[in-house]
């Protein structure tokens, strides 16, 4: 029998991903969403998420996929009432939230999960399989698309704590921690601040054993999520956000990109064995190009 | 018989603190220096850090304290070398280079310290002790002083991975993460940026639990290292860095304020026992602050 899940804030992350996943799963029921605005036909609709929690305590999992700033919020108040919890990425607004829920969560023997759906492309397990063996000479992110048509209006990426083009850019150094057999930090960084906003929009890094990093949300034309790295052993690209893999020119695996029901399926596998899982590296990135970054101002963003 | 030390970064800091304290030591021998600049009397004085590393196997354990940035690669071949190594702080330019800095020791079975001096100050550990039963309602820091008097035309503290105001300012998060009988996370951050400057020059922080801080380096006249927590069972006052406590308006103690003798202590005693001793606690509220804060513009800033 499926087991009942709450999904919180139905924006269109939710409504692209989430709900069509949720909904294809054999794992899972969609029994009521929380969220100001958004609704999903057929499934019980609150507004107000305390009340949720106090209604239907049959619903043991909540799924977070709101912003990241109001996160924390409902994942202490839904571990509080015993819930298991997954996260959206990335999984908190800062490294101490994050710590402080894998507390809350392990104090209460409830699951908790920081997704990074990156991770879950269908050439990052080979590609990581791959490079487990070879040494890496150098490597290269190259993270570029259009704010305008993937965060429409979206104000909250350009607040503080919305990390700016490391919204998207974090789905690179997700995958970048995974598959990379060493540990890299960052050695520099510049962020490009548009003068109106409160987080870079794009950003130049570089890290340890010849590894950098393009971001940049202001690509127009055709989108790039690409990462090269060179070994001992030949060159290894992912394409399109890690569905396609590509080594010494052949491509190896190209699939759909279908990583969500992913996601949901390792939920389920997590609160049957009583598991969490918890990985910050990504953000840790994050923080330490934001600690050490040099801060460039461009021109101003406006929608 | 005392252990040979060697310390790197002749500049302030060293002269007026670890030199006396190591000199004033029955546990260390000051037995060689490695600067670009600085000498001590009587004491072997090398510019290349890697000549003296091969020249003097006979010193097991460095002393670095020469700025954030480019202390990780003065660790790495410290450690690489097999020396024992003490941090000043931060331990870092970045979370990252900790967490490599803490691998790369253990792997190497060498001792690994990441001190933090305002720890040492008289009145922490009295009141850690205090605060320790104690339900905390609120706390707030106040850390003002004049950055042109403390730190006269180091332009690294501006610079990226420099920190700017939270150079001082983790001397009094050191002390928050050591007393504080719970753990808070960040909600909200001014950083007040120079408009000619990258790193802040004050801050205005917001964490859980009521607890708040303000950081100024533009403070002239009487300087500011206060912290004060109120809780269900008194107020508690730590004035002078931390040397002086006060405990319901009755001075508890009042310490000269001799943290660096302290640190050496400790670092014996880790090294006779195979021990490391890491913490990051301080540098986290750093990185979540530079993360989550709003950046604002100042008056540019020049010596």
């Amino acid at each position: 029998m499926p087991r009942k899940i709450c999904l919180v804030g139905i924006g269109k992350i939710a409504v692209d991903q989430h709900v069509p996943s949720i909904k294809a799963s054999a794992d899972w029921e969609l029994a009521a969403t929380v969220s100001r605005a958004g609704t999903v036909d057929g499934v019980q609709a609150y507004t107000d998420f305390d009340l949720m929690l106090d209604e239907r305590s049959d619903i043991d999992t909540i799924s977070l996929c709101l912003p990241p700033v109001p996160r924390y919020d409902y994942a202490a108040r839904a571990i509080a009432a015993g819930r298991h919890v997954m996260l959206e990425k990335p999984p908190g607004a800062t490294l101490s939230e994050v710590a402080a829920l894998e507390a809350m969560a392990k104090a209460a023997c409830v699951t908790i999960y920081t997704t990074w759906h990156s991770r879950m492309a269908e050439g990052v397990a080979p590609a990581k399989a791959w490079l487990e063996d070879k040494k890496v000479t150098s490597a290269h992110i190259n993270w570029k698309e259009d704010v305008r048509r993937w965060h429409p209006g979206q104000d909250w990426v350009f607040d503080p704590g919305g990390m700016g083009v490391f919204d998207p850019g974090i789905n690179a150094l997700s995958i970048m921690t995974e598959i990379l057999p060493i540990p890299v930090h960052l050695r520099s960084a510049d962020l490009l601040f548009p003068a109106n906003r409160d987080t870079p929009i794009a950003a130049h890094l570089t890290w340890t054993e010849g590894v950098t990093g393009d971001f940049d949300w202001r690509q127009e034309g055709p989108q790039s999520w690409d990462i090269t790295v060179e070994t001992n052993g030949g060159t290894l690209n992912l394409h399109d956000g890690g569905a396609r893999l590509v080594i010494d020119g052949a491509e190896v695996i190209a699939g759909p990109g279908a990583e969500y029901p992913a996601l949901y399926a390792r939920m389920a596998e997590l609160v049957a064995g009583g598991a969490s899982e918890v990985d910050v590296r990504p953000m840790l990135h994050v923080a330490d190009a934001m600690t050490l970054g040099k801060r460039v101002e461009v021109d101003a963003f406006d929608w």
